[in-house]
């Protein structure tokens, strides 16, 4: 493919983006496909020659679309949203024909610069301490990072190596493996559970410590815990606060918590993956208040700022934390730069070496909605979750399980775990809306996430009267 | 934004695209910026108030533009390629419009079920042997991890588990520290970074094998290692072999060294980031004869196969190894089909949560190309090293340092290293070609990778003409 059947296939894919997603409602937000659908429906082998464009393209609808779980559908309510937007995917064109790998200045100068500009755009957008932002010669500042997972995964690394330091240089014959045992990281029986897998990457006991009825954690749990760890000769050193927890959008009492962490020399990490963009609104920003005793702070514009996957923002009070833990400099990935002190060779702050372009989707982002065009979003979707809990609460059937803050509801029928899983299989089998679950204190939960950029008020009510239909059908069968 | 503005904007795009890649070689390959340059060409905070799209895409030449190293550029020889094609490219804006978010089967079948399926064809392409392909029951299987690195990484993590679990079993009164303080990971001395720095973030101590005066690792060294640190109570675990190495495109001696690892119960895990594309044309196969020994083994089609960054392939010969080591199962990722056995949730098999849908580029390569196509990107680009190679054997002022194999040619200026150095300076400086250094046997050599898929046999004798050129000049200096 030349660059003029490029011009005229790419024009063509356009249209195709653009059908696809202005009419992606009349679509089955849950396909209809059973394991294995897909590999009876192509050959088995990749083809010796070169097949027409055409065949391709058809394809498209014949074996992709049929497997697709459509996370942008206005009828989509799992997980938590996954952005999308139009300024974000035209970033991405450029950022594909860029095509440049920027783990180093070197490798590509603008790559590197945008992002630390944009992570100061993003900082003063949160009003995020001074110590976050790098501007020209702070000693901190910010990152992309792939995944939240990734993000608490260096954080996590960078703490371990700094106990280890400091616990080596107290204790000279304790090896690097005597530490490793004696240290223990904390965080929510709620956080995600990436948190714990970050643990066991790093070969390091982590601690979950209970929640409070509000499923945040206070601090007197922690620093119960802490201390009885460190009677038994254990060695604290990592705490991950959860912002927005997966399960039901609870916030950690970082306030309370992060005096403590600073004196007990604990690094905490604020994981804030989902609620994190909602801090760019001012009526917001105080569940915040006190990530400025964070060691690091990370959340994915990604899910809720309108920018397309892949993109974690994440913020280090200390680069030289979280560089030297893992600094390697081979002679092939050198430059005249390096030792200048005034650039950044973000391949040290990541697990990855190559890096795509993706502040471009910041930049695109941020300039083509403006803050206040960001502030609606989240306050729409906001008020749509608060339309969904009126609906919920005004059906005594139903109860809410969780304080809802943001842009998830949790609801369940009144009744045992088995109801409501017979209710979500019925809602997940019908395929005209998606929902997962979650578990808070011992019962099964249904989660509510509003996720589309185009769920509309309409888009609720029908959601709404289709749960309860099926609440009908289900509540009319002999067994209840 | 709104669709209507989008298929305006992306179809300019798809042109700003295209003239770029079309008039790549006019501009300056390696830019002309200091550190810096970027932040004050911008303002220091996002708008309030969105901005035209007009004022955006002017500043993508005014501010991005002069800090872009032009990898596609035909003048571009630094690191290793980096693919770039235009069937990638639309594949990409595929992926990025339907934007799931594929971490479990259910979260978009498509995206498991055709990365499972591509990575088959891919294998059988490379003639892997059948223990590594998925089909519809098999025991191993491919994925794909975003970078090498990553490959590395999950490999060393999964053997780590396994060592550790291993041991305990035959060593109760072993915690998982002990072990940990025990187990010795290997790679050779030419290895890339990214190798010692998956044993930092594991936690093992990882030593460097000497290679022979061909830069690979033979079996007899590794052995004798193994020997020695086994007398010392040490627990010899894990052999990551290079196929491909980054500073001269040495390889490992697998078929040597695969027994020996499979002899010895270490897991041998193969890095052939580069050089694994190559091995889809039947002369360059022979090289990948021992992958049979291998545990894991993984290549970046991202690099020379056309596909756009990021697409790192990696086969297991026992997915349990790699699930197993870190299975998360919270209730919100859990799904109706997840037990069945007949389906692949991705997150197990990599370090973040989240994939895009990578498996796409993959499809649109593979059948835009056919096996064909690619063979004749990677024969054109082994026959250009070759030219150059006979350019530099012609001058008897240079010196070919390492086997030319691939496309890579690693050459010098028969003299001192500060020579080397000093003609990179110039080449560097110059910025119409892009040179990176490495290292061999102490000595200071220069890099000429054949990277784009526009380099043609004119831009090598251009690039050879402006090297002679300023050796010419260089040599010219009294001080030499």
């Amino acid at each position: 493919m030349d660059a003029a059947e490029f011009r005229r296939r790419g024009k063509e894919m356009v249209d195709y983006v653009a059908d696809y997603l202005e009419n992606i409602e009349k679509r089955l937000v849950y396909p209809d496909v059973e394991p294995g659908y897909l590999r009876s429906l192509i050959p088995t082998e990749a083809p010796l020659e070169p097949e027409s464009y055409e065949d391709v393209i058809k394809d498209v609808e014949r074996v992709i679309m049929p497997g697709i779980t459509h996370w942008h559908s206005p009828y989509f309510f799992a997980y938590f949203s996954a952005a999308s937007s139009y300024p974000a995917m035209l970033a991405d064109m450029l950022c594909g024909a860029l095509g440049c790998i920027g783990f180093s200045w070197a490798a590509s100068p603008a790559c590197t610069e945008l992002e630390t500009v944009m992570l100061d755009w993003l900082g003063k957008m949160l009003q995020l301490p001074e110590c976050f932002i790098a501007g020209t010669h702070g000693s901190g500042g910010g990152v992309i990072q792939g995944t939240a997972s990734e993000a608490t995964l260096m954080s996590l690394l960078a703490a371990r190596c700094k106990a280890i330091r400091r616990v080596q240089a107290t204790n000279s014959n304790y090896s690097e493996s005597d530490v490793l045992g004696k240290l223990v990281a904390y965080t929510s029986e709620q956080a995600h559970s990436s948190v714990e897998r970050a643990a066991l990457i790093g070969g390091v006991m982590m601690k979950q410590v209970p929640a409070d009825n509000s499923y945040a954690v206070r601090v007197d749990m922690l620093k119960k815990m802490m201390e009885e760890d460190k009677a038994a000769g254990l060695i604290p050193f990592y705490f991950c606060a959860t912002l927005g927890t997966t399960p039901s959008c609870a916030f950690d009492r970082i306030v309370e918590l992060g005096p403590l962490c600073n004196e007990e020399n604990i690094w905490m990490h604020i994981d804030a993956a989902y609620a994190g963009s909602a801090f760019i609104c001012p009526e917001f920003r105080p569940l915040l208040n006190g990530v400025e005793f964070a060691d690091s702070f990370n959340f994915n514009p990604h899910k809720w700022l309108l920018v397309n996957f892949d993109c974690s923002a994440m913020w280090v009070k200390k680069r030289t934390d979280i560089i030297g833990a893992f600094k390697m400099e081979p002679l092939y990935l050198k430059h005249e730069n390096q030792e200048s002190g005034l650039i950044t060779d973000y391949r040290h702050w990541q697990i990855p070496l190559g890096r795509r372009f993706r502040s471009l989707k910041l930049w695109f982002v941020f300039r083509l909605y403006g803050l206040q065009g960001l502030q609606a979003h989240i306050r729409k979707q906001v008020a749509l979750a608060k339309v969904f809990e009126s609906l919920v609460r005004a059906d005594k059937r139903f109860e809410i399980c969780a304080e809802v803050i943001m842009g998830l509801v949790c609801f369940r029928l009144k009744g045992s775990n088995e109801l409501n899983q017979n209710l979500l299989k019925r809602i997940t089998d019908s395929r005209e809306i998606h929902l997962v679950p979650c578990q808070l204190s011992g019962r099964f939960v249904l989660r509510f996430a509003i996720c589309a950029r185009t769920t509309e008020s309409s888009h609720i009510q029908q959601a709404w009267r289709h749960i309860t239909q099926l609440t009908f059908e289900l509540l009319q069968e002999p067994s209840h």
